[in-house]
């Protein structure tokens, strides 16, 4: 099928670098993983940052299961805070961090960042008054809220205040749009390379970076949406799999007892032959040309959706609680786990 | 290819009689437009009842488009009160109407229930007071919550209390799961066969219907969540109309100028050929079969998640808007056009 | 001044048996101090209930500082419970017990009933599914609302839903009216007498106890509302103190370098010729007339506000903390502390 | 009764000029009565701000009942609209306004500003893109919070925004305290000469106003809290008015048939004799010494609370709505009344 439309309407943009590294060849991803919670590390060069097109720095990708458990949950912010405590450079704990809660309180899936700011313990203010425990680091927290609701570019809002206060470190929370089903709220990416607000859910702001604040800034994100675009590719290539799977064990008497079987944790190979047999047409494309003409076939209907699963008022819940406890736990020095 | 797993997996429940009726042969479909918003009656008698696996009574869907949009929320208002009057047979102003809102007011697409019940006005126990205006119809209101919240079963509750009460009419409100990307959000189905609380979102719990209240029911439902299997199985369907759109029109100059056009809206003839062209094996399916064989691809592996989409904090507040906007104007005789 | 008017017009009512006690002489009251925290236990049997206009029962009153600093909010807890499990008596963990938040959760100092049922543990559903570990009790949970929004006696809702699922225990959580402005919001009581809804805030409603249910009934209550008429007459009778105080160390040059001096921690002795100096015709009133004047005073304008704290939002979320934390750790045995 | 402790521990300051205008002498009120909702204007200028203690400008007082009831509501909005716009000076609809929700989202009695912010029609963004109907102003609108969630001093981030985006005219609204019950939650306050934010509920911040930020600011402010000091000394000065009058009264038959008779109504001259008859020594004490007396006797032992009226929750929707309803009519010339 010859693909006659503009190739640039759908952009195959993602907001985390362990997506967009798969696509490229020869990059060193550190791996490791931590009684279930899974970290990979990847550093971006010049040289890299070209090829990939992400900025340079340091991208650390925690992936994980079901935060709803209660259990996980604290593994996953063992694991979170460890690894920000990697990217969090401080030389004493008079010097100012400000932390910032990107996104809408008033829409649930991008509530990420202010839901986390409200459990952040706040101190710059007590500094002045010189009232303040030796074990709390200096910080202040502001939501700026979007340019939907203020009629203001959120970077600049930003860049006011930290030209005002002039914080030695800047950590900022967002929502980001996930190009993958499985990482949907079930993943957190760290990075020292900056973010650009609203970037998964809205349009892409400008950014907010140590390159615009002239301080070092360290983004968390969070993938909380996905669209129908995402949803559909993710699923023919499920669709592939399972055929392959299936063919292969029709026979075999055992399989055919097994409910729910997960077939993705086997090794299946992909052959084009069985991919077209099953897919016609759409089993000769690449994974950037089936989104491309899902994009071509949702868009001009308005069906592209941008979804979250209905259970995202819990999953805010306990997502902002990892966040927000992982960061007091490394700013603050505490030493209890505030997981409820 | 063949289907070896149990095809009862995956039950292909809607809850929208329209979708349901497209699937029947010679039923009467009464369609109304009305500036843009689109009104079908069915009416489902004893035999139909049979074929379609519905319940007896009278079923009328709106279908609109956008509710964010002020002037569109203004007629939609004035077309739902005009058909929920149709349901509504009451003797005097005196009969007490309990309207019921079921769903789960800490889950946002599950909230469509108790943020109506907020805006109706209640006046039955001012009756009891006799400091009522004569326009103002018996009212009460509850929220039962949701199973999960309460340990009880919905149907026990509302049961409970409609027999302490005795209403001469329960109007019960529920969100929805819809099985069609089209409806989500806009569609409101009115119907005097009862409804299972949860039946969209949770799993389907004891009816609540004149049979199991001895009291007439009125239910209106919005369709505010869609599994992934519909959005898939919607977007193969579309898929094989663009191809063939886009076939005819590949050497007309003055198509590729086209944005964003909508195929949907030209008369498309489906054949089988070009549907297994495009798509292969999966091309040979019927609707059933491809939303069987999707359940077979995500459900072992956990990704038919339930979504809603992500502006749904500002939809539900423009949907529950309408319904006790509606409400309120029929029971209470309101001049006033409430919507804001 | 030879008091005119209706005696009846101020009801002088309290919720709190610690505030109706001081009026009876000879009541036995059993004190103890954990830490801080004072419990008071009063046991009434028939005749002192027709003494005192109580119902008969057991009345523990948990007395303490602050809940906003959370070391207190721990200790606070720990009595709580102890004093709780002294009141719950069931046979088997398959016992069901029904909790009920009463209250209105869209009115900040009434909805410590809601606020402390979303934190209960409910499982009388997954005990239908035999889905439930040992050590859980069989728990359900409702929030009826309250009348204004309802439309409905909010006791009958409950006797429909208690006489439906036939409960072995009832715990009922309510807002209550103070007559002291010490106790607002730093006081829990606890009572097997029941309780009638609303009785702080609103009108009071028809009770909600054994005798109505047929069911044991466990009451919780704090004062979290206070009348202008209180805050007046509890002033004056610290101005009382603080005269004569004051008169006793005037000449005492410590006293006049001590700041914030509590003069009610000292032993004051009230002498009727100090108290008629300071206050003229109002000081010869006792107690009871003080409150009828202030009544006849401030009801004819329409300035007997009922009043709570501006930092409620904060204080209904510590108590219901404490609440619902406890409620959790005595039924279901949990080991955790759960306080945040 | 000689007053030996520091006069100053009580600040007798009050955010209304109307207040702070009763003890000043030959100050010209232009006082105008619409419908029952009456307005108070006053002029400031450098030789009164001296006398007066207050900033030079002009003070609008609007002053009306329940804004509970809707009726009342529409005529508080059509007043407050029309005395807004007698401030609001601008040359184009090009010129952008800032408007400003001082306060606490999470504080019921603090949250006028941010409640009322998200009202506000914000067209600044869509300037920059030009798609904005000519009828709409500019405007851009920020919520800083509060100092105790940031850590920063909120004039410190609106000076840096301020300047960031340098508009034409800031509005400032905030919650402010009452020195009098009578004006809780019935009285809007708009002035041009700024304001303090958290000057009635926290401690008073850094000044907003032309001088600071070099942009002309109207603030507008409602008091929404009110200190136990000031509910007892308005209650006693309402005792001596009662007393006074029921004295006059006391052998007219007539009268003692009255229910809920508002004496206030009356005129009632105060004599010094009745005065002290009724109140001993303190019947001598002037309001001012009065009230420094209370704060002696309620702050040592903590019970000077600030708190306000249980219906709070409500009573801020209502204000919000009046606020957001009369900015967006001035600003963007609505011509329907939004009030709902």
């Amino acid at each position: 099928m010859k693909h006659e439309v503009d190739l640039n309407k759908y952009s195959l943009r993602t907001d985390l670098m362990i997506e967009a590294a798969k696509n490229v060849d020869n990059l060193k991803l550190n791996e490791e993983n931590f009684d279930g919670v899974k970290v990979t590390e990847i550093d971006i060069d010049d040289e890299k940052s070209k090829v990939i097109g992400k900025k340079v720095g340091k991208y650390i990708t925690i992936e994980f299961d079901d935060v709803t458990d209660i259990n996980n949950r604290k593994k996953v912010l063992d694991v979170f805070a460890t690894q920000l405590s990697k990217l969090v450079k401080l030389e004493s704990k008079n010097d100012l961090v400000l932390v910032i809660g990107l996104g809408n309180d008033s829409s649930t899936p991008d509530s990420l960042g202010p839901l986390s700011i409200a459990g952040i313990n706040v101190t710059n203010h007590l500094y002045e008054l010189n009232v303040v425990d030796e074990h709390y680091q200096r910080v202040a927290a502001i939501t700026p809220s979007v340019m939907g609701k203020t009629g203001i570019e959120t970077s600049s809002i930003i860049k006011s205040v930290a030209d005002s206060i002039k914080p030695k470190l800047i950590i900022v929370i967002d929502s980001l749009a996930s190009t993958s089903l499985s990482r949907l709220n079930k993943t957190i990416q760290l990075t020292n390379s900056g973010i650009s607000p609203g970037s998964g859910i809205g349009n892409r702001r400008k950014e907010i970076s140590l390159e615009t604040l002239d301080t070092p800034v360290i983004a968390i994100g969070v993938p909380t949406v996905v669209d129908a675009i995402t949803i559909v590719s993710d699923t023919i290539n499920y669709m592939v799999k399972h055929y392959i799977y299936s063919k292969q064990h029709l026979n075999i008497p055992k399989y055919k007892l097994i409910v729910n079987n997960n077939y993705l944790k086997e090794d299946i190979k992909i052959n084009n032959q069985d991919k077209e047999t099953l897919l016609g047409l759409v089993g000769k494309l690449d994974d950037n040309e089936l989104k491309l003409l899902l994009n071509d076939v949702l868009s001009p209907i308005g069906y592209n959706l941008i979804v979250t699963p209905n259970e995202i008022d819990y999953l805010m819940e306990c997502l902002s609680n990892i966040i927000y406890s992982g960061i007091n736990k490394i700013l603050h020095d505490y030493d209890e786990n505030k997981i409820v």
